[in-house]
């Protein structure tokens, strides 16, 4: 609740956007919090924070999650994982339980791509999926550029990306969707991630005027955005399964009501947790696209923002988690993400996996985002039981 | 060319959108240039700036049209019919041919509607269609008020609205469509204007992530923008004729990639020669979205931001403009106007009509508007006829 006090927006929401001084201001709190409980705290060349209770042998456990949020965003998305992290920490060194490997804790750089993109940039990186300089020369929407907005919060640390891989993974999240609340069901125990296809498309057609254009020799990119927009929706309803499309930002120019658009950009955000499928999705959007530009007599070039294949995480660390669910005594269900998160990066170099808690209404990114205390204490429980034991096994490849 | 080089644009457009700083430094050139040719100069109470020749007696034959413009506009649109206004006078003055009226040349406040709404607001003021208290209490979309920013700019006058009617009224204009160049016919007897309905609709859905939402569960503000925009060319192109639709203004809230928009506005221009069609139209459009915000799950308001009814102009001054049209040896259609234009609001008030000159390739509100010389040469001198023969003509109630 201290943490989301800082950039607070009405009804109870919290707008942090990467590497903002309000994103600062959070991670100064954090990081007080993580030296109060005695980690070593280490910040990387691109701003992601580790902070690791140097007890057993070896490489640690890690987990973690992110704290920037989106412009209209909750109190738990991100926020939870990693301040559960530091509970469970806090809790086992006040028990005196001591685990056979250190445990790490990190917030990782621009989860949410709601500043700059891709989103979960600094996980990425982090995991050599992208080099620290193209990540450093990243523009933000506001315009301003990655490493700058580093330097002037104080977090362009000095520890190397990639930075060492941890020994396992396992990131505490709220479900962001309504089917645990749904099928009455207390935990997820995540058995990967969808796929995320990110493209901006530009339409530049011909600004005119509104009452003597005939429709007939309109080129115009705001019904060219209609178009689109209406075809996603029945793209993903024909698809079904857990196919998602969504048209998030739309900015028409000049945008006035008696003039015909001269150009649009917009977004499309397509998700599967099956790669072919999402292949199949965005072979088929090209298509339209391809179409729809001749037949409206219009240009449409588009530019990828992001593109993630779906991730499929360890079996083994999956079953730990739904183990332990099942033993404190909850119900608990096997589910693919539909968001990205910070733990799909870390899939690609250690045994990873993730445990959901139900969000009210499936209610995310936005100020009404809630998780009962009860689910966050039994998250935090099942994350310690999940993190002691994957310090005692040992994984062979 | 001197008016336009205030406020430009790239690639030779003009922005002065109506009581901003530009809009007041090109008022200020062309009153000056009133001033040079001995009109004598009246500013009422909503900035309308009457100059009048004070020749013969009478009621004045008036001509005029506007200098504001769109944010993107062209040099051509409004400020033809002003400066051309001026011109007819300056020549029958240095022709030694003294009207048997006055003759008198207007521009009027916020003819566009870019900035305030409705647009024409100052001719419908000038002609009791609006009141004064009201008019000066309109809230600019950046929020300013009508009356302040009259202050602001030195153009809150202190001549009455409603101002007195004129004998006649003709306005001289590009043709701002494709029509005429089409026809290969170089002047438009214009005989009406479209009848204009303009609504602002609020979508209010729920905001939510774009990953974990399946799409039966949604409540989307931007799937219900793209149907609504799709539905109304549909609505358009069955309709035919002279039906046009409009999407010129959207805003989605919080326009963001991975966010399910909470809210969107959208502005929708709806225009028909025919009164009966258009409230057909107003009428399907409604019904349409009482359907959609029960099938989507979201609420959609509506606000009127402008309702004229379609403008037939008065058969005598149309047949004049005709007749000079061929007499000077130029090809002449009549047809109707697709835009709005002052000369629609004096229509109420006394005998009425246009001259229309083709815009090249139909372009407007764009910086590439043109018309060449030698049309508004030709324009222009129709338009000194006709003010003639109108200051020479009694009508006959």
């Amino acid at each position: 609740m201290s943490l989301a006090d800082i950039g607070p927006i009405p009804n109870g929401g919290c707008c942090r956007l990467a590497l903002t001084a309000e994103d600062g201001i959070g991670r100064d709190l954090v990081v007080n919090w993580m030296r109060e409980i005695d980690l070593d705290v280490r910040i990387d060349a691109v701003g992601n924070v580790i902070g690791t209770w140097n007890v057993g042998t070896g490489a640690p456990v890690m987990t973690g999650s992110h704290i920037d949020t989106v412009r209209t965003g909750g109190k738990y998305d991100g926020n939870l994982g990693v301040l559960a992290g530091l509970e469970v920490i806090e809790t086992l060194q006040e028990a005196g339980i001591t685990p056979a490997r250190p445990l790490a804790v990190g917030f990782f750089t621009n989860e949410e791509g709601a500043r700059f993109a891709p989103d979960m940039l600094g996980s990425l990186v982090y995991v050599g999926g992208m080099s620290t300089e193209e990540a450093l020369n990243t523009l933000a929407i506001d315009g301003a550029r990655l490493g700058d907005e580093l330097q002037n919060i104080g977090y362009a640390g000095s520890a190397p990306c990639p930075g060492p891989s941890p020994h396992a993974f396992v990131e505490l999240h709220i479900e962001q969707g309504p089917l645990l609340e749904a099928h009455g069901v207390t935990i997820g125990a995540v058995s990967g991630v969808q796929g995320i296809s990110w493209r901006e498309l530009t339409i530049v057609g011909q600004s005119n005027h509104a009452g003597t254009t005939p429709m007939a020799l309109r080129h115009d990119p705001a019904y060219v955005v209609g178009e689109i927009t209406v075809f996603l929706r029945k793209l993903a309803t024909r698809f079904g399964g857990n196919q998602v499309c969504t048209v998030g930002k739309v900015d028409l120019t000049p945008n006035l009501v008696n003039v015909v658009p001269g150009s649009a950009t917009m977004t499309i955000d397509v998700r599967n947790t099956d790669e072919f499928l999402l292949r199949q999705a965005e072979h088929e959007i090209e298509a339209f696209l391809a179409e729809l530009a001749v037949s409206e007599g219009v240009s449409i070039s588009a530019r990828v923002l992001a593109r993630f294949v779906p991730i499929v995480f360890d079996e083994r660390v999956v079953s730990i988690v739904e183990r332990h669910a099942q033993r404190q005594g909850n119900t608990v269900e096997r589910m693919p993400s539909g968001a990205g998160h910070d733990a799909q990066m870390f899939a690609r170099v250690c045994p990873t996996g993730m445990i959901f808690v139900p969000s009210v209404r499936g209610i995310s990114h936005n100020p009404a985002e809630h998780t009962d205390e009860a689910d966050l204490i039994t998250g935090s429980n099942i994350l310690l039981a999940t993190m002691l034991e994957l310090a005692s096994t040992e994984f062979s490849a």
